[in-house]
């Protein structure tokens, strides 16, 4: 269930390399992930849940509401990240290249299916 | 300089609020805000400061090129964040609702102006 959901955001989204279903503790509960080189992207998101633990502390400190989505552009990739539950948040990794509003999209329509699934 | 440069990401970006030119440590040279409902926009920046700090470390870790943009979505807003120097960095807040593409172009666009000024 998890393993198509993510496999059609990745293969859904051009320069798409992998997705991740994934617990704020870094424990990955379902992922898909295209081969690429020298870049070892469970790693990547295991290192963003730290950082998304943060940006939900500052969130609600801040009272701005819950923390929907973090996207994140570095010089080789793009990472867009959609909270799912309290505990739970699914990662897409692109190409710098690949199509942002795309993989965003994809992610925002099937949050909704991976929760039910979460559920 | 900054000031201009600033309100013109600001209104240049439908449901913009506020824009802040500010260090990694918390500190702002510059910035302009709408006034906006409870909520303190200078402190989200200073906040974010801290963060943005924890995803330059992981992007170095994880050898991912630099990190040049950030975006996080909550209920209420929206905040993109542009690299500029190894100091400094550039942040438009927007309404929930607001042009979030328009200002991520209109940040990507002033972001070698902002440079060459702080230079």
């Amino acid at each position: 269930m998890f393993s198509e959901i993510l496999e059609g955001i990745v293969e859904g989204t051009s320069g798409g390399v992998g997705a991740v279903l994934m617990g704020y503790d870094g424990i990955a509960i379902e992922q898909h992930f295209k081969p690429c080189g020298g870049v070892d992207l469970h790693m990547i998101a295991v290192e963003y849940a730290n950082v998304l633990k943060e940006i939900k502390k500052t969130a609600e400190i801040l009272n701005t509401g819950i923390m929907q989505e973090v996207s994140i552009q570095t010089e080789r990739f793009q990472v867009v990240i959609r909270t799912l539950t309290d505990e739970y948040f699914v990662a897409l990794t692109l190409e710098r290249t690949g199509n942002f509003g795309k993989g965003r999209y994809l992610l925002m329509r099937e949050a909704a299916n991976l929760k039910e699934a979460l559920a």
